[in-house]
């Protein structure tokens, strides 16, 4: 694919690293693509960030036909930047492309417009330990018309954002409400994938979870409201009895990058580790045998998340006395010493840039 | 409200009142407000229709915080314009914003904005039998954030469209595929709103039933798939054995204006109707004994909607000999004599603008 690039005439000052946030500043350039039925998808290209221009009636506003991914880029000690299993994104996308009646894309070309994005902003990639440059492809509606039915046309968009620790507070356990009132997906719709649509649904839980003094919500599944699926807008890990167990992914779980390089890594240790339903009750009876040994989120934002508590209904678990799980750290230690490249990656998962 | 108007100084051409279509053509003029948490809702303007102008990281695109409305402007024979029920609309999105977290609207200034707008633009709306000025409000979240929480800032829209009867073929019946994969809405979900995300979810069930030669779908409920709950993005009537049912809202069914109105009328005319959980065995029994009398769809778009053909796994079931009901074809007459002024409106529906 040929790329072409119009570079910006008027940088912006890099942020100060010791205050990046999540998701606060933007790099100097972007890549765009257009989708029409004529010309397939067409016209790449780097140019400087600068807004988009929708119609009103562009059905992404209206119809959220629209998916996305995150990813990021590490900068290493020698000055070297690399991605982390940066194909597993670009199928991933294709994934929720395909549920959401949008174009796919040539996975190559994603890819390549990733890598050479991140290389016309490599400046922008953050030096200070636990930064990194958090990469965001997009696709979208942008069909002018207030009927129902798939777009005749698409933009598909990547954005870069330098990053530091998704929680300024550093890896330290957080509160996690078992929501029992709303749901995130539904069986047959699009939990599987990453639509725009299955953030837009989780935001009232999020909110009256965080009204009563927890930090992410646990959803359970939208059937039976039993079994555990996601927290938040991350994967799930629970170790009770010494096994690790995580939702198996039953078409209303995300296939995260992050859970399954964790499942890989678990089975490379030998801890025994399933993917299989697991229902709230049980987790209700692990807690209560004193069974419950850790629980911890995955998520390409946040890598390892420890729960430090679970309120359920009128109960609280607290988990491994509020303290990070011996082996959640290891994990998080793991797999950010493999993205940061002060470990070796015995799986082939970094990519140089 | 004040609202500030700035007419525009290049005018489109009328387009031909013979082949309007659905969503084809814009009107002149479009109303903005925006929110932020210092100013509330402001800036209430009419302003020519131009572009919308999205930060690439808007909440919008990325997280499907948007929903939307569906309303009408009917042209009477003696000149003079009328709304429908618009009260309806209006409390309906603040229903739907609440569900998303997207801040309230004050209902009266919402109401207030669509009657400006029209008469700013009530030479749009057109005079050929069966036209109206479909009236699109929709509201979605802009802060520039990659990070899921509900947006600091938003706009909220409305845009105005000419159109011909939705069916280009006129009030013919449609053959309908009972969706037995794929569900529109989770129990705990936003099937009861507007959101966006919920026809992003439709698309491919639909898609997939145009395949097979069907129009729309029929949703089963996302629990045990063996309830009905609505037809493509309409609301559902099946008349059995003398009684109209349509399924009742429990959470996960659109509050359809048309469908509200249908019922009322229903008991006006004395015509038994039930709001109740309808099993797809119910209706399957009903057609292979004969008592499956009429069936049909409810919307703002098509007003009233004939079922001819539901196709079900491997069964077809042809509906009153694949001809419009006498019932379906009476509310039909009605709702929409109603709506253009030829027939009286005892029930106060009709708002003069």
């Amino acid at each position: 694919m040929k790329i072409s690039v119009t570079l910006t005439k008027n940088p912006k000052p890099r942020p100060d690293e010791n205050s990046l946030g999540f998701g606060k500043y933007y790099t100097d350039h972007m890549f765009i693509m257009d989708y029409d039925k004529e010309n397939g998808w067409h016209d790449a290209r780097i140019v400087p960030y600068a807004p988009i221009v929708l119609d009103p009636a562009a059905m992404c506003i209206h119809y959220a036909q629209e998916a996305f991914e995150g990813m990021k880029a590490y900068r290493h000690a020698d000055g070297s930047i690399s991605l982390f299993r940066p194909m597993e994104n670009c199928r991933r996308l294709n994934s929720s492309n395909d549920r959401l009646c949008i174009p796919l894309i040539n996975e190559d070309d994603m890819l390549q417009a990733v890598r050479e994005l991140v290389r016309v902003d490599a400046d922008w990639v953050p030096r200070k330990p636990e930064t990194s440059l958090y990469i965001r492809p997009f696709v979208f509606a942008t069909e002018p018309h207030v009927g129902v039915h798939p777009s005749a046309t698409y933009q598909f968009v990547i954005i870069l954002s330098p990053v530091g620790a998704y929680y300024a507070e550093g890896l330290a356990p957080v509160k996690i409400y078992v929501e029992d009132k709303y749901t995130r997906a539904s069986k047959g719709g699009t939990g599987a994938t990453k639509a725009a649509a299955n953030y837009a649904q989780s935001l009232k839980a999020q909110m009256d979870a965080q009204a009563k003094g927890y930090s992410q919500v646990l959803w359970l599944d939208s059937v039976e409201q039993k079994y555990v699926e996601e927290v938040g807008a991350m994967n799930i890990f629970f170790k009770i009895n010494g096994e690790v167990i995580t939702p198996a992914l039953t078409g209303s779980v995300l296939p995260g990058i992050t859970r399954k390089s964790t499942v890989e890594l678990l089975k490379y240790w030998g801890v025994p580790v399933s993917e299989r339903r697991l229902s709230i009750d049980e987790i209700r009876d692990a807690a209560h045998n004193g069974k419950l040994e850790e629980v911890f989120g995955t998520g390409t934002a946040a890598v390892v998340s420890p729960v430090g508590v679970l309120g359920y209904k009128d109960e609280k678990y607290v988990i491994n006395n509020f303290q990070i799980g011996e082996l959640t750290q290891k994990i998080y230690d793991e797999l950010t010493g493999i993205q940061w490249g002060t470990r070796p990656d015995p799986f082939g998962w970094v990519m140089p840039l």
